[in-house]
């Protein structure tokens, strides 16, 4: 059975004929009903997603939520589609190694474990951290503008090496996982990917990533067109998501869409960062359609393309502060929400406990 | 000297000069400029707040977030403009002390401290709770639709309790403060002091509270409308934040414009809830423009004369969860936000710390 298929991955949909009960539990807690907005529809989907026996008692419990970014580098990176040199995703795999990133500050103040992952950068990096995987497939994609950024077997490796490394954090007790990327270049690979999985012409969906000039993104614009031109005369109306993958993916990127399937036929909640991660999310929906059900969606990129993501995947993010740096940054900073939606849905009084007469 | 005017207060302006080094030492991060977005600009305020001295080293303090939830009764409620009784303000307030209602569940899973005031509840409550305050003014406003809501005596006698209260909290170490607010009716007397305040019609200012139905909304404008035309009628031109406070205010939002007041005197950085404490809010920048330097805003509201207000005082609020419930709850859940940027602010390394080369 391959990997890309959905019947691999088995993906249980949440029951959502317990909605109704979850709703109810939320109507009686002392409050006028819906006021509490959109934590209202968080908590009801956390409970969907973890309390399937006793809709009245059964708590939300948000356990060692974790963070793990990978870091893989890109052929095209080499053509000036970025404003950093490849070497800088090797410098800040250093950095959130050695505690510096806005990652690293964000997951300290929120509470949340993080790992890092060298799914494929240039150099690898000789050391016995603990919380770092060495999963590289290759140092570097292909650039996808000319060649296939990388071959089948290598697509394959990178969703079995994201799965494994999803369920190892999951099997340490983590119950709600976020992924994150660092890879100079990925913008490119995610709007093309994007532009591939929506058919929708890929200028409109490319941005300036973490801020490029007017003429990197023509640049960048021109790249794709003739990457996305070389993929559709191969391949043609066969389009699959593996065809995809490893046409214009990276290796981050594949390893995010299998550790987003593991997660979700593991049961456990996912929290999608911004616009890359975003992209790894539609592809697992694409290969799973009900890894879906296990998604909260963090923030609203300031990548505008990640609005046309989100559309297609029928999400409205929690926040919206115009971040556009990755990491997993928007995935922690959302986590408080989560857990304050935890909270009340665990422990606010009801009416009847409460005395409260409306 | 009255407490209705700037020169009692003395706020110090943050000195906006300090604004270059503090965006150079965030720019000296290791992040593309800008790329933590609204994130940036909170940090820059709390800098602006909280460091005077070395903008190079020294650290932004998150020190004891406390939010105290200010409630009181008003006589308008008896009108039949709220979806709950009067009797639901006490009963409310004692959830409050039973630790059962959404601001204590968000201030518990955000690690805030809360305090509770019955600045005016019909029936007093007899407890020793530690963190609660007895500054009675009356057992309710009287209905504003028809007299004053309370005499000059007691407006001022609200705005220095408030102020009292806020500056024992930051006595005990408190150094960033949020208000929130119980008190069924509290949004008509919100509606009318910002119709005032705004000289906008009341009718455009004024929504569904906690969820009223169409027709008490109409009935809550009738009676609004009756009230601006009676204040109208009596001071015509000489509309003073004082005036507008006694007329139509409430006891919880006088006091809140006195604790804003201490607040932003005493250099503290204050977290704006909704449309209620907003309100508050805008009074206290009435009396005393620079406190708004000491004011972050936290959530937009669902009730849609809360963007009135936010528009006033030129605000982009961090949250949009649309919310509609008050008691702080806003602010509870973007205190978390205040952390992660004062934790960036300190701790995330510079370009050259960790060898990162752009």
């Amino acid at each position: 059975m391959s990997v890309f298929d959905s019947s691999y991955w088995n993906v249980t949909p949440t029951n959502k004929s317990r909605l109704v009960a979850i709703q109810q539990r939320i109507d009686n807690k002392t409050k006028p009903p819906g006021s509490l907005g959109r934590l209202e529809a968080l908590a009801s989907q956390l409970a969907l997603i973890q309390c399937t026996e006793n809709t009245t008692t059964e708590q939300i419990n948000i356990h060692q939520p974790t963070i793990v970014v990978f870091a893989a580098d890109h052929g095209i990176a080499k053509q000036g589609v970025s404003i950093a040199p490849q070497a800088v995703t090797r410098q800040m795999v250093l950095n959130f190694l050695h505690g510096g990133a806005a990652i690293n500050c964000f997951c300290e103040a929120n509470q949340v474990a993080l790992k890092v992952v060298d799914a494929g950068i240039l150099q690898p990096i000789d050391t016995k951290h603990k919380d770092y995987f060495v999963r590289r497939i290759q140092p570097s994609t292909a650039d996808f503008s000319v060649y296939p950024a990388m071959s089948r077997a290598d697509c394959e490796l990178a969703i079995h090496y994201g799965a494994e490394i999803a369920r190892s954090v999951i099997a340490e007790g983590a119950n709600v996982l976020a992924f994150g990327e660092m890879g100079i270049g990925n913008t490119s690979s995610a709007s093309a990917l994007l532009s591939l999985a929506l058919d929708q012409p890929v200028t409109a969906l490319t941005g300036f990533g973490t801020g490029i000039t007017p003429e990197q993104r023509e640049l960048k614009c021109a790249l794709l067109e003739q990457a996305i031109e070389r993929v559709l005369m191969q391949h043609g109306e066969s389009l699959t998501a593996e065809v995809m993958l490893r046409e214009v993916g990276g290796f981050e990127i594949v390893q995010m869409v299998g550790a987003i399937l593991a997660t979700a036929a593991a049961g456990k909640t996912l929290v999608i960062d911004g616009f890359i991660v975003s992209v790894a999310a539609l592809f697992a929906v694409l290969i799973a359609p009900d890894a879906r059900d296990y998604m909260v969606f963090s923030h609203r990129s300031a990548e505008s393309a990640h609005g046309n993501i989100l559309e297609a995947l029928n999400a409205e993010p929690l926040l919206e502060l115009e971040l556009r740096l990755g990491e997993g940054t928007g995935a922690a900073l959302a986590m408080p929400l989560l857990r304050a939606a935890a909270h009340f849905y665990n422990h606010m009084a009801t009416f009847d406990s409460a005395n409260v007469v409306l």
